[in-house]
């Protein structure tokens, strides 16, 4: 049996993504869209309050294409408090004119094939920062899952820890190239979510997206072992960014 | 041909996960409403009820993400059993209010790979106990599907009996690691479900479903023939919790 | 080129399986709902006497799960009957209610790997009962699709007949040990639906599919080449038990 | 780089299936039935009208298992017309009571693995035939589209052109066993849909459907080669059958 | 590890598809119907208007099938743009009668393996308009989303540059064949979207579709690494086009 790397873990996230039904939104009066939209800034601004308490973290986005209109991204230090704030949601006004597309349960990882020995991780810190991380204020997201392939000759979990240890620590340079352009946030799903990891890319430009998932892709890593679910981008959203989207001119 | 393992089965299973449809909860009075959650809660007595009488098993979890809202949890002796369950919930008011989203049938199975001579199992309290369980009360439920791997030379199947003994010997060791931290409830469903076992995991951290999961993933067993379904994870509710989730503030 | 094994055929069988919307059927009167199951009665009635005519056989089964509530199983001599069953059933009353979940459409199917010579199957009796089946009136029922694997090198299509014969010898015999507890009717659907054959199981305990199924497939002609779709089971219902599970409580 | 092969091209085929909405076409009145079956059948008239006229070609069929209940059969010149006459459909009464299932956007293709040399396919009245078909006036309707494999060591287009000749030219063997029991019309739709080809057959006897792929499936070029979509069965409709398709009894 | 290929980026892209609810749009007056269409058309007009500005491009098409009934193709600077376009469109009156099918968002990339030293694509006016293009106002359009393998023997991100650069060219020659008959576009979707890249084909006849696609089938870059998603086939339509798709006639 090969031996399993550590991990440290911090706050849970739930990645929420929402289309919006927008021929119920235009159905209601004015008066009822503002209400719920007030209603939805009052919520959206107790999420965020979370993050300069440093209890948690909270970033909304207007997401591209038919797969999701809004992503609503939540880190707390519990699952049943991500739950919470799901029912919270969902029992808003403005949560009636949205419908789930996808989720994602995963909580943030950091995997010791590159840690430094002597540091104790519950009082370091930066380890600390990475585990309970405030989002990144970029203006573009970008979300994916993704597993280590476990098939035939290409399987990850067969191989011995120096081998792997060498793959990612290629893999880290590819990442550390994009410093200052890309920040990521691993999250760890295994035995919560269908796919091992969810990673959060953040960056003012989205083409660095795809600069760095392509340069990896060449990496051995991800091109013998890399399996990739669905890709979701967004640009971030204030609450003002929110209200407008959500305004309807009246007709 | 291979010698195929003997198994030992207890109660039946059923996992019936739902997504609640809050928009249609919230457009109904709160008089409807609370009479829903009254007939909800003698309901879920009455199916909590066949614990206490050893004649059953029963949790209810609020589920995180979008894959489903709630799951309810049922152990009986028959599959006709578990229909007439699934029926009566159908017809309860709370039903209206939600949708199906998953389901597995399944039964609880202890294999002998690992059994020991000279016990009856009919009559062996400890094995009587695992095969007809009182599930856990821990602060979080786990669950998945899972198949062993007939791919190629990854083939589980054609493996003679010595070696999935080995396996399953190391496999065995892992989850005795977690002894006290997690609690697992394997079920088999073969020729009943879409996929070969059901495993429900139970912790009160669910930051141990991550390890064990992850752990065993570098396991041969799991690292060469384990394929995996969808990952449900959810925290239980309690009579009153479930009637505060389904409680709406009057607007 | 390989050598086609030569198949008989009998009735064409059409599984229908249906979800109950609770909801609606709740939400009509309760004269509306007699009329309807009334109605249903007589339907399913005229169904089940084309038993008894020796034109086709019938069978209705209360599911386990969300996959469906209900199956119809049918069989007749012809696919256009079927579609005529099909529209009969579609044009009635309580098909408001329902929706098809699933169904699959197949024709009763010996093949000749185990043929006896000198035998004439138009007019042997015992075949001709095992191509134009009265459906045992056991408890419960176990549907699955399946094919044969065509992949690398477990592809049943290419091997010669004689070692196929081989392995459905040793299938045949594990079916065998069976005989008593658990009956099964093999129906051919290339060129007719999505799989290459469907297996419809009979058994008073539905264990013995489990049994059965997980025996198989340590046999090579499961284990290595045996592809299996969705696992359906549900419990046979009489006019009375269709009727009962179709009653509501007065509120 | 290997050889493509040479194919012909005649008209295109949309091939439309429609899943009845029965509840809401019982929902309006008779005469508001009566109104859109008269212009249904006015329609599907103009439709066959075309095939008198050489100017494409039509049929409908009614469709068994919940996969579809109707299937419109359109060949026309262009695409453009295949869409105008999918809006046609689409704004008739008729369609407001049925919601698509499935299509297929294909082109009538022979390929020249089997050409003759010195025969000009713009003018020779049997190439012309085939590539602008009547449609057979059989009972039954089989369609299915399908790939050629290119998995590993099963790559159909690595394959020089010599040896992919001879696969086909014993695949046509079987086809032609099957003459005056089986007629076949393949379509091709390589950047037009998403799979390789379609295959409609046409057959008296739907049980030659299943002889006929059954037999194909032990041929290389479909054991090793061939992959296969869904498969939809039906049996064809006159303007009579269909009318008495849609009729509802008074209640 | 390997050597990622450079790649130049312009506009990005959105498909965006979508079926129109015909039963919703018929359920309006014709009054309310004209005032959807001209604000659509106003709508679209803007949408055109930016690619005489040069700052983006747009198409509208009929597509064929049940997979959608419209495309709209939007290309702009960035996405946040495409976000709100996408918007923009949503809030419309006429989106109320539609719903979206499938989405594809992606960039258009030149790739380096053909590149020609001493050019400056910043600068050089044939790049330049290839990397902001002018949509081709041909009859048909075809879209479809595509990867390269990564599978045990046939992985493209494990071969070498050279080799890669080897076929590219050769898949390049075929595509030059076709100059006239079929124009492409190709954009990258790497973290972008579920596949790595889209092809657009745009041309008078839609037969090349099929031909320049079936004909780089056999080529080694797609043989044996290229995987695609669905097929997406339309006729363009001009705003009278448009408008008579959406007219329907009184009754």
């Amino acid at each position: 049996m090969n031996e399993a790397v550590e991990t440290l873990e911090g706050w849970y996230a739930l990645h929420d993504m929402r289309r919006i039904d927008w021929k119920a939104w235009r159905s209601v009066s004015a008066q009822e869209r503002a209400r719920a939209v007030d209603e939805l800034i009052a919520l959206t601004r107790a999420f965020a309050e979370v993050e300069g308490q440093r209890k948690g973290a909270y970033g909304q986005y207007h997401m591209a294409g038919h797969k999701a209109d809004l992503m609503f991204l939540h880190m707390r230090p519990t699952i049943q408090e991500l739950n919470e704030v799901k029912a919270r949601f969902q029992k808003s006004r403005f949560a009636d004119f949205t419908e789930p597309t996808y989720s994602y349960v995963s909580v943030v990882e950091l995997s010791s094939y590159l840690a430094k020995p002597g540091v104790d991780p519950d009082t370091d810190p930066y380890l600390q920062g990475r585990l309970k991380p405030v989002l990144p204020k970029t203006e573009y997201v970008c979300f994916y899952p993704m597993n280590k392939r476990r098939q035939g000759e290409d399987n990850w979990y067969m191989l011995p820890m120096e081998q792997r240890r060498e793959m990612m620590k290629s893999h880290g340079l590819i990442g550390r190239k994009y410093h200052g352009k890309v920040t990521q946030i691993i999250t760890g799903s295994v035995g919560l979510d269908d796919w091992e990891w969810g990673v959060t890319l953040f960056a003012d430009d989205p083409l660095q997206f795809k600069k760095l998932v392509y340069e990896m892709r060449f990496d051995e890593a991800s091109a013998r072992f890399g399996e990739f679910g669905g890709f979701y981008v967004g640009n971030r959203l204030g609450d003002e960014g929110l209200a407008r989207l959500l305004h309807l001119e009246a007709r």
